[in-house]
């Protein structure tokens, strides 16, 4: 009998580390569990469903658990929840009732939707954007719906906001800090993305909290401070807290940013000792910053699937590491494409850092190539160090690669003078600037420091 | 009176560099000479420009001289040509006749395009592609051509080829080596845009130099090997030699790859003593290769201009050096774009060194989401370090900001097991795949040594 290695989630965090378990150990019976009924698809496509992008929720799950079974030799039961957990005698049982027996654990149960306890919260015509499930209760009820408010303005706020709008519905969103996509991006690149979205119709009420949900027997008003806004619907895009109803059902060591922390291997801490035979991957877990001393939360798809593959390898008996992370995000909010990485000037004070901003705009593509757009760059350096911290970028297309190649800049400890001398771009006119906006802004930025 | 700093060349090089010249010191006298008549453009979009992509010629020009003069108080003279040079009294000739003094110069001479020694290269009909001239005269005679052979089958050849065909002429184009893009890509990658370009129509000869041009009065018909091409036009894009002339006339020291030696300040040698006062930059010079111990050559636009902006803060009395380069290039072919950094394989084993592949194919976007394009990524590895030291790739889309990101992670000397560890990718899907496809060759990589 080979090894048994369990998963508890069917994300990106726990489909990736059954498959890399079993790539590690031919040999080992590896099962998933999962509360869901779809599985392998990612919760970031959910949005583009509905804004019709994407044909159907059908076509983003990547895999089906015949084929896990039949191609990766994996058992994924569907619909199945853990409801209880004995690390002591690796045990786990089931919603069915059944005890399970592991040798190795997974969990990677990823996040739960934040709903803000205001009154009215449960409230029919209230929805997440968390699962398939979810979508598509959405897709069903904005056929009929008129108006929609939107709770929270970051990135799924702003995603669903645009898809909404894009059908046709009337759509305020409400936010409870001063600016959108709050924390990870500076009020003057979120000031293009909120303009942009006002452009679409999009109204915004931000500085403010939701208070309570109205109506009888079903939505018909949100509160936002005294602010009373019609809708039908409520989207509650309120930001993803770590799933810890298992993790604390054992004792494991939360971190005050309220998911487990975990070793470099991934594996978690019990009064201050690393427990053997369990490793976490995912939103439920905190990793190390490259950036900023000390842990952060990464909960992001990419970050999710780097992870599996470590916990996967580790539970299966091979050795990985997981390590410091600078997060680079990107997400498409119509036809415009935002991306971060690193710190935020915000967050950098939040730390006590003190930061210098470079700044550059220029085009995607040579002036006079059809098709660019504009291009926006915000770079952002420790004023001692003068090492790159932070980079955030705005504009029509190709923004991918560009903040992946920020993020290999701050990983490995680039400081803005070695950016200007050292790093280069490629170039046809098609495709840059003879010198990137990156490459301006990094000009900027040595400048800041000689003004 | 300022100090007077003298530019020869009005391209990439010698443009940033008169600018950075003038920021460094604003009460230099700083002049340019040409002999070009029109300045400040890429002749990279030239292609693009006879493909009709871009509008005319016009547009691709970035300022005229008056522009120099009003915004920047830089004197450019154009149809201005050097005749001769006198270090030791820091004089130079003109074409009119006039002498000018200089305290500092900076040569930004260019390149030369290499047109083979062979029968009838200087008959009418005959085309190089380097000056807004050139491509002028190609503009008007393919108006009346019917068919064409590209000499030559580097990214200007394919695009020249890619560029003529899409306008309806019959092209085919010769290339000594056996393979498209030869040694900056590989066989495999080349192949890919050979097949795409040969489903455009154009055809190949490979392996073949071109013999002699025939035609009388005008060209008929190109020899390659023993096949007769005939045609009513040649467009010889046999790459870019340095423009030694005036280098030569004071005899600097030229690296073996024909071109000049610099320090890292960009300043030439004469029998192995630094000279002062002479700084040089662009299609001139050699640099040092980050990749390779020793010289390289980096004939690239982008190349150009951060080695302009080096000699011109040098010139005007600041400091500033050039680093070893890794070359990041790319090209649109059509539809296709094909990008690379670093060595390639073919040049790896011309170096000596042993290397590890790792390929990957993917899309461009998440599989589901509408518009992406495959994307075929190759990385190359340093067998006994492990260190990655070259990337291409070929896709429809998106791959200037990846190409760039692979540059980072060689210029910093990142290994493969590095790569796979810590280099995050930004997700969404309209822009990538959560696992992005340089990721999963960087995976592949890892996997061949432990294969």
């Amino acid at each position: 009998m080979g090894k048994k290695i369990v998963v508890v989630g069917s994300g990106a965090a726990g489909m990736t580390a059954a498959s890399a378990a079993r790539e590690t150990d031919p040999k080992a019976e590896v099962t998933v569990f999962t509360e869901e009924e779809h599985i392998a698809y990612s919760p970031c496509a959910i949005p583009f469903v509905l804004e019709g992008k994407i044909t159907d929720f059908a076509s983003i799950v990547m895999h089906d658990p015949e084929f896990y079974q039949r191609e990766r030799n994996i058992t994924v039961r569907t619909k199945t929840s853990v409801t209880s957990l004995n690390d002591q005698d690796k045990t786990l049982t089931l919603s069915t009732g059944e005890t399970v027996a592991y040798d190795s654990l997974i969990l990677a149960t990823g996040g739960k939707v934040f709903v803000p306890p205001v009154e009215g919260a449960d409230l029919p015509g209230v929805y997440k954007v968390r699962t398939i499930a979810d979508g598509m209760e959405i897709q069903k009820a904005m056929k009929d719906a008129r108006s929609v408010v939107v709770a929270g303005a970051g990135v799924i706020g702003l995603e669903m906001a645009v898809a909404l709008r894009h059908v046709g519905l009337d759509v305020t969103v409400v936010e409870m800090f001063p600016q959108v996509i709050p924390r990870i991006c500076d009020q003057d690149i979120a000031q293009m993305v909120q303009s942009y979205c006002e452009s679409l119709g999009i109204k915004f009420v931000l500085g403010t909290p939701i208070g309570s949900i109205k109506g009888e027997g079903k939505v018909s008003s949100v509160m936002a401070g005294l602010t009373e806004i019609p809708c039908d619907m409520v989207i509650m895009a309120t930001g993803v807290r770590a799933n810890l109803d298992l993790p604390r059902m054992i004792g494991l060591e939360i971190s005050p940013l309220g998911a487990v922390r975990v070793s470099a291997t991934l594996q978690p801490y019990k009064r201050g000792r690393l427990v053997p035979s369990i490793y976490l991957a995912g939103d439920v877990i905190t990793c190390e910053s490259a950036v900023a001393p000390g842990p952060t939360m990464s909960q992001l798809g990419s970050t999710a699937v780097r992870q599996g593959r470590v916990a996967g390898i580790n539970a299966a008996g091979g050795y990985a590491t997981f390590p410091a992370v600078v997060s680079p995000w990107i997400s498409k909010v119509g036809d415009m494409q935002i991306a971060g990485v690193g710190m935020s000037s915000g967050l950098a004070a939040y730390y006590g850092l003190d930061v210098v901003v470079g700044r550059a705009s220029g085009l995607t593509r040579a002036r006079y190539y059809p098709g660019g757009t504009r291009l926006e760059v915000k770079l952002i350096a420790d004023r001692e160090s003068h090492r790159i911290i932070g980079a955030q970028m705005a504009g029509g297309e190709e923004l991918n690669g560009r903040i992946n190649w920020m993020s290999a800049a701050i990983l490995r400890n680039v400081t803005a003078e070695e950016f200007v001398t050292a790093f280069e771009n490629a170039y046809c006119p098609p495709t840059s600037m003879v010198k990137d906006v990156v490459n301006m802004a990094a000009e900027d930025l040595v400048k800041r420091w000689m003004a």
